[in-house]
């Protein structure tokens, strides 16, 4: 199995995205194509410790920053590292992308390049969300602000469909995101979804309120993508700004003796320990990095590619919606 | 000044609450009317220790739980102990009314019964969220789960006319909650609000992310109620859960060890500590407090109230938004 890795994204690209790609072929069964510019790549495998017919190069001059436009700057710069490794996944080159530049950019080029699975509205961002009992798979994490109802539903039956194949949570358990446990809580959205979401076969449990997220009520927390990045981004912000709380209150002697423990807990809160957000619904299976990922998170990310590869997920969504509109054209011909 | 508290809305009402009516009572020059049942609260009363001029009861029998539906329990429950209280303020015999209940029962009582400031299209909640750099007021906070822009702008000027007023944050900072920095970024909300807000005259320092919420970059935070209270019950959740974790993590004497830090985090977090969050845009000083209030909490919100009653909120925002309004009177015969 061939993974594309956008060498030249993300704050610490291209050393850290080197090395973890090269963490990753050392840990797994797949070969690594390493998408950027050639010279500053190669100076930085030449330390060597790989298998070298595990890794290689594939040149692309341009890069894509974290505040250009995305669909803009994937128009105009062709040969942009993220637009060539999307690329080798459309020619059957490869068979992942991974990249920890822009977001909007891989989204972008994902949805240009690869295109929609049949039957998908809107792909969406599915985001790794630590909990008190594991890890919550949140949908959409910010690529569709303004959805309509269906968009939701297909969230949920996408998210549904990742968390059972890669995480192994057999039929996970589906929450709304809203402000309100009863079924008539919420905004108009959210009023219209709940009913859909009964009425999906999926294991729907109901509302979850904000609250139910980090308590890990739910393994797939479905909200419009405004609402999920909000969530994500504060979630993030709060627990920084407790650590540094930590800091301030505790003397240096005692931080030293608690550093352990608050390891820990940071890599329990860390979302890079879960290896990247997939874009759902593309066609193709594309990981998206942190912008922060350092070696571990790309490695951790190129290791959750190769098992979104290894079980279809592309084809389970597929095969998914696909029953789903026949179901309803069923249903149709059920009423007449 | 009288402050009419519903001695019966809370988690630990009507203990707590009277004891907090108490403690405020002979830390404040305010007069207290607890308002509920007589045969419950006179004996929380007897063991004295106050001014006894200075604390009153008036009789209400009914008590709407936190799972009714507010509007409907309003219009049968005429004599609960919300509704009477906020009558109390109608009447002219209290000046503020403080609430641990039911938040929709108290945002539907203060609707029914003292109705909206002049101009006001929708009162909101605003809650005060602890930041690294103090407190910022949210708002809304969850009384309006779909808004219009206006509704927004409106949430700008009486957030800013409280954080003035009450915390003494002069031209305080106003940053509209967003999933992106720059202008064009959002959904079609936020989209359009960003533009009126950049005209409203108001100190708006542009989009603030779910990240910057926490780090206090702006002393108001404009959101729909939806979101608003997404982000506070998450708030709320991610702390509970960080210290989970860190019970986990820490052996038991090293807990005992860090206790006092940690308390003192918690209590730089916990949000009872900035005395509860106002109604905004109703006709009258209404606070409402966390539903699991202490006797501290409750009189924090009592000196909030008595101080939103001496600084005139409820006045100002009615001056604010007539001379907003004004303006655009103006500015539409400028152009014709």
């Amino acid at each position: 199995m061939k993974i594309a890795i956008d060498a030249m994204g993300g704050d610490f690209a291209p050393g850290e995205i080197v090395r973890g790609a090269v963490e990753a072929a050392n840990a797994y069964p797949v070969e690594i194509v390493l998408v950027g510019r050639q010279e500053a790549i190669e100076p930085l495998l030449r330390r060597g410790g790989y298998r070298e017919e595990a890794i290689s190069i594939v040149h692309a001059p341009e890069v894509i920053g974290m505040d250009e436009h995305p669909v803009n700057a994937i128009k105009e710069k062709k040969a942009a590292s993220i637009v060539v490794a999307t690329e080798l996944v459309r020619d059957g080159k490869a068979q992942a992308v991974v990249s920890a530049g822009s977001t909007g950019a891989a989204m972008a080029s994902a949805l240009l390049r690869l295109g929609r699975i049949r039957g998908v509205e809107r792909p969406a961002i599915g985001s790794p969300f630590p909990t008190l009992k594991g890890v919550s798979l949140l949908t959409d994490a910010g690529a569709n602000a303004d959805c309509r109802p269906g968009h939701l539903v297909q969230f949920a039956q996408m998210g549904s469909v990742y968390a059972e194949r890669v995480w192994g949570m057999p039929g996970p358990s589906v929450g709304l995101l809203n402000i309100g446990e009863e079924a008539a809580k919420g905004n108009e959205l959210t009023q219209e979804v709940y009913g859909r979401l009964l009425g999906s076969g999926l294991n729907f449990i109901g509302n979850v309120e904000g609250r139910d997220v980090p308590a890990g009520k739910a393994q797939v927390v479905v909200c419009d993508g405004f609402v999920g990045n909000v969530v994500l981004k504060l979630a993030e912000g709060l627990a920084g700004a407790l650590f540094a709380m930590m800091k301030e209150e505790f003397q240096a002697g005692l931080a030293a003796i608690l550093l352990p423990g608050l390891r820990k807990i940071k890599r329990r809160m860390d979302y890079t320990e879960y290896g990247g957000a997939p874009l759902l619904g593309v066609n193709g299976v594309a990981i998206i990095s942190h912008g922060s990922s350092n070696a571990k998170a790309i490695r951790n990310a190129i290791r959750v590619a190769k098992e979104a590869v290894e079980k279809d997920v592309v084809g389970t969504i597929a095969r998914v919606l696909h029953e789903k509109s026949q179901g309803k054209e069923e249903g149709k011909e059920d009423e007449k």
